[in-house]
């Protein structure tokens, strides 16, 4: 998906939810508990709740690789449930050197149907480059992260003219290896405070913001700051809308979170872009 | 494996050698380019080839992920058929928040029968310390590696007492979150100069060393700054042994380089340990 068509898709929707996939076998509701195709019809529900709300969705492989062959299975099924429609991300934080990180670009971007995948960014250049040579995918690369880790190397100042913090340092090398239309960044709603300095960093690229919901983020803190004409941000919840409720109506307490999360997103947009349904000239 | 039972194999063998089955289905021999079953009956004949010349594995998963559902299967039983009586690393340079990265965990350490998974430390402590907590397994972190692109993060200064580099920072920091019989780092071979500042800064910890072979990195140079009496290295090569030959003598061919590697290793090994074949006191 193109960066034109993720803002038609926002524009369009009052929108910029992204649905985060991290399904627990533990967590299913009890009605699902014994099904053995019960992550799968859990997703499956999950999706069709939450589709006309959210412009994208992030499935989190962690949770799929610790179910073995049978998660990577179902990672699988699940991706290619997802519509096209939407803005399909792999939340794998892949990075190695060159010719293994193009080995993981081709395993979510060829093998699989995502339309990105996140990126640790620590080893540099060559390890980031073989994401973003797939025409019309993405690659999304950590930033400033949500948890509490963030503190040991993230956050820490670097050497140089200004001090800038590592994260800092990323952002702006990072984005002369790609550009708006093939790298988003990972920022966390944790870290509110700095999304002043990361907008003046990279104005115009696209931030995926994981933190609000379960990990405490606010998103009209996040927004007020982080907004651009283009809108610029996908906020990702994932418990806060999976594990609404642990009951049989799981997927109706899901539908009913994405639809307050998009309601408070138009509202925020709409001073932005001026009335929900246009897209920007 | 425990940290005794790994010094023991090395002293037993007069090896540190780690064998890398990094298989690209492109590159198969062959004679086996055609069997629908050739990456397993690769591996299997690489692994038995080499198994008296070693002491460790180290699957690259991104090779396997890379051939989708087939190559987690894949991935499950070429990890099955290594020798109990190695060290079986899955290089999988994973790392995600807290929740996240315990599934990591459970997927390389619990679900695969691998000794230690390799770890990106840019989200810190939170994303690290899940794979320590793990009874006999281990978590080997990147601290400087191989590639080109160490120089954009890894190699900068931070500000600070000395204005360390990334990578020595990320040493002392990530150090103190375990201990050397649960915690390794990797240093790429290809950086020779930088090694007994590193033995400077973790004295005690294996060092897991891709870089020789294929990337052109010193077993010798390496070997004679950060070989301790305990050994603490791991010396990985991959290339070099999997792809010695492209024909049907491959595994003859795999079997010859990791011998050689082996006897170099028992020479450098000897002045360090007395002799081969006996246990450190």
């Amino acid at each position: 998906m193109d960066r034109q068509e993720l803002v038609s898709q926002i524009y369009s929707k009052g929108s910029y939810l992204c649905v985060g996939l991290d399904t627990d076998p533990d967590k299913l509701p009890d009605t699902l508990k014994n099904d053995p195709d019960g992550v799968f019809t859990f997703n499956k529900a999950i999706i069709d709740a939450t589709r006309d709300h959210c412009v994208a969705y992030k499935i989190n492989t962690a949770f799929y690789e610790a179910m073995g062959r049978k998660g990577w299975e179902l990672l699988e099924r699940t991706a290619d449930y997802l519509p096209t429609s939407h803005f399909r991300i792999a939340d794998a934080k892949r990075g190695d050197i060159g010719n293994t990180s193009t080995q993981y670009a081709k395993a979510f971007l060829q093998m699989l149907p995502f339309d990105a995948v996140t990126i640790a960014p620590y080893m540099g250049a060559d390890s980031v480059r073989p994401f973003l040579a797939f025409e019309g995918k993405w690659g999304i690369v950590l930033g400033l992260t949500s948890n509490s880790g963030a503190d040991d190397f993230e956050l820490q100042r670097m050497a140089g003219e200004g001090s800038p913090m590592l994260y800092e340092e990323v952002l702006r090398k990072v984005a002369t290896w790609g550009h708006p239309g093939n790298l988003m960044f990972v920022a966390g709603a944790t870290r509110a405070d700095a999304f002043t300095r990361i907008r003046e960093i990279i104005p115009g690229h696209f931030l995926l913001v994981p933190g609000v919901g379960a990990q405490g983020g606010s998103l009209g803190e996040i927004s007020k700051k982080a907004l651009t004409t283009e809108c610029g941000l996908l906020v990702n919840a994932s418990r806060a809308i999976q594990y609404a409720s642990a009951s049989s109506d799981f997927a109706e307490k899901a539908e009913a979170v994405a639809m307050a999360y998009r309601s408070e997103m138009t509202s925020l947009l709409l001073p932005r872009i001026g009335r929900i349904g246009r897209m920007p000239i």
